[in-house]
């Protein structure tokens, strides 16, 4: 890293890369926003798991512990039998949503003319052109 | 996908989900923000490599076709010998810029903090806090 004060992605001793690759995920950003919606509040285990269709309980959480570990999400257990775990956003965790809403806005826009793209060059035979190795 | 018109990241069977890990990753951000700064102008291989310090040809081949395929990055070749190839952002390459500098922004700021943050937990003994399974 350039400082002892901001990362540098551009620098490959910097964990600045290793934090964009955890951040950047599908699971992360769903995790993310459906906590943002909730925040200050806390969502549980269970809750989040339904909110986010398509996950699995050990994706969802890998997902968490990691956010946890970096700060950014807070986690509660209640003992309960069985014990019910609680997240929320850490202000640091709500700081991440807006770069993340961003990105989710544009791959959701640009999503049909790239799939739309992506199927014309899958369908057409191999000419030389971009998709060719 | 909730419409033909616009991608649904929540929606499980719509393939915003891969365009978001695709796009969401440290060689992307740093292959567009290179191409972007040279942007309407072109970028050989040989120098997008250089100015990605730490990338493999392999990786770095592997994000330009993905890239290309997704229709961000145009590419050429010159038929020199051994031909030279140069990359380009399409219009839609250089709308991706703008989320990704925010994500960027956002870890290369906070990254201090985080690792530091890490640090001490990796340090600590285990005292079933957030970092536990």
């Amino acid at each position: 890293m350039t400082t002892a004060r901001r990362g540098d992605l551009f620098d490959p001793r910097c964990p600045t890369r290793q934090l964009l690759d955890r951040v950047g995920t599908k699971w992360t950003s769903m995790a993310v926003k459906v906590l943002a919606e909730q925040a200050p509040g806390e969502v549980r285990f269970a809750d989040l798991r339904r909110r986010m269709p398509g996950v699995s309980q050990k994706m969802l959480s890998v997902t968490l512990r990691s956010l946890a570990r970096d700060g950014l999400v807070a986690r509660r257990v209640e003992a309960t039998t069985p014990p019910s775990v609680y997240y929320r956003l850490t202000d640091l965790g709500l700081s991440l949503e807006e770069p993340l809403a961003a990105l989710r806005a544009w791959a959701e826009r640009h999503m049909p003319e790239i799939e739309e793209r992506n199927r014309r060059a899958a369908d057409a035979p191999s000419d030389g052109g971009p998709g060719t190795p």
